[in-house]
């Protein structure tokens, strides 16, 4: 099914938000298979064209698995993180052509005296060592404490590289136009900065910028179709997000939320405004989504075409069915059966892969 | 032998810079005892108050040798490094109450994306690793290129860090007060910018500077009485200088030098001007000063009180003999015999201690 571009934007402007906050219903049960475990708070993992897979550790270990087996000694030339909190090793990606030029790119806090910041880097693998490691952008300005780095990585169909970064639980930073936390960044492999991202030209800006108003993305995956960038974002209590990216638009935070603080105490009375995107799907009470899919493969033909998330809190994989942009029913599995899901991805051979969050994680193969 | 810190500074500003250019005297041979081999172009060695040593090796290795031992595996937990030309992983240091806190500090070219800089970064040592990571300063702006990184670090008296940081082979940012190349810069132990630094509350200018117009400065010592702090810098062809530092001052570079261009051709007709620091030393031909230490121990009586350099293109040590302020004589030692010295430490035994810049380098006592 080759959805139409055109229609999904304009039927996704059309969504009010209460119509897509569909009940889950009850599933087959899953039957997950351990591929690894031992793995300290796993927080990514990337499928390599060799079939290896590398998995982040937060604390600031990069694994490789290969052949099912963890290799005990992790990939050397890491860089330092500050893994405090939330802060730590993020997200791991590979080139789409990472087979002829190796590059992989990683996100992660970065430690300096005056702050961390999320900081998007890359080099080549090469064996288990990294090498020409070089630092792309990072997301100034820094700031003390551990919290809302994001920070998911996804290669769009044109090339470029998008990156979901955390408002640093400093809301206001989210709508600030000179700032890059709350967006989404899109650069390219290099780290040069797009000429067409919507802000280039502004001084008022920060070019690297393709889209603002986020809290803590942690989901984001390209849809196989129409080539777009779906996010999940952490609302506050309650509010948890699934956004359809698009250049240049407000996703909201802190402006408009069906979020309150966590003292139960109004943000906000607005669920809408002009100018600002409405989600596509909402979780309320919070799941704490993480990770992010498309299901492409027909190993799982009623899946097929679904988007899945994990969820940290909610401790479940959800099934969101869709219809074209519209989130048509919700279904939750594993919920209190593996613990807290930090990451599902799809991979080449067509499972779907999960990693738990747990000082013992483990990567599953369902 | 306590020094007048002022009788110092007049008899230095006194001085004419052709008066100090003392010639070599041949002396007594020196025999240097291999402590261990097998290093990588090792640039720096710390010494640690429990009897271990520190070194880096400049493509981006922190070694440990306990007991004269190399240790096998490099201390995890160091940075990924731009290990270009002369960039790479470049000083360590102690903190002066290391055997309380623990904390070491580096500096480093560091790979961005958009061009390297010379970054200073402390981190916690414990056993074999690094943690608490905490980059101090970068010394933007970032720039392409593998040369003139500079970069020693020392501690003053009044517990300040300084950092002598290349000017990136682009001379005219040694000029520049909004550019942290080419300068001497003062910090801190954690990174926060000192109040009396010379340039604070300056709107043109980088708090960071403690001085200006250096070129590559790869050698610093804090003299043991003055306190203060004494430099060498690397001419372009001839005009190696040793220089006092002091703050809010211009060296020169390259407004001033008794250097010329490698094709032969003038830089500048000037050789000292108003405003500007005549160095204390010169050597033309360059011999590429690298490591700068003063002799107290009582060990070699008669070095007591002198200055020590390595020599990279001069492949000797040279021992400066003072009175005062005043380079009085100039012996070459270790004349082609063990190559390229990168650094000279005096060890807390009294010993010299040298590093050799070669592919399989050697840490030596004399």
């Amino acid at each position: 099914m080759r959805l139409d571009r055109r229609s999904l934007l304009v039927g996704a402007a059309a969504l009010t938000t209460t119509s897509v906050i569909s009940r889950p219903t009850h599933a087959a049960a899953l039957q997950p298979v351990e591929v690894v475990r031992g793995l300290q708070n796993p927080w990514a993992v990337a499928f390599l064209p060799d079939g290896r897979q590398l998995v982040t550790e937060r604390p600031g270990r990069l694994r490789l698995i290969v052949d099912g087996r963890l290799q005990p000694e992790p990939v050397a030339g890491v860089p330092p993180v500050h893994a405090v909190n939330q802060g730590g090793l993020l997200d791991v990606v590979a080139h789409p052509r990472f087979g002829t030029n190796g590059w992989i790119y990683l996100s992660y806090a970065a430690p300096h005296a005056d702050g961390a910041a999320t900081t998007i880097a890359r080099a080549r693998l090469n064996g288990a060592r990294l090498e020409g490691f070089q630092v792309l952008i990072e997301a100034t300005p820094r700031q003390a404490g551990g919290h809302h780095f994001g920070c998911r990585l996804a290669f769009l169909p044109d090339g470029t590289l998008l990156a979901t970064v955390g408002e640093r639980n400093q809301r206001q930073r989210a709508q600030r136009l000179d700032d890059l936390a709350g967006k989404v960044l899109r650069l390219h492999e290099d780290g040069r900065v797009p000429t067409d991202n919507p802000l280039v030209g502004r001084s008022d800006a920060r070019p690297e910028i393709h889209s603002w108003g986020h809290r803590n993305p942690q989901g984001l995956a390209v849809h196989p179709t129409t080539g777009e960038a779906w996010i999940t974002d952490h609302g506050p209590r309650g509010g948890d997000e699934v956004n359809v990216l698009r250049a240049g638009r407000n996703y909201g935070w802190p402006v408009v939320t069906h979020g309150v603080e966590y003292s139960g105490m109004t943000i906000t009375e607005l669920r809408s405004a002009p100018g600002i995107e409405d989600p596509l799907h909402l979780w309320t009470p919070s799941i704490a989504p993480a990770g992010l899919a498309f299901v492409t493969s027909p190993r799982r033909p009623d899946w097929q075409g679904s988007l899945v998330s994990g969820a940290l809190a909610g401790r479940m994989l959800v099934r969101l069915v869709l219809d074209g942009p519209r989130v048509v029913r919700e279904e939750r599995h594993l919920e209190r059966e593996i613990g807290r899901i930090r990451d599902v991805r799809q991979g080449p051979d067509g499972h779907l892969w999960l990693l738990t969050d747990a000082g013992d994680g483990a990567l599953l193969r369902v």
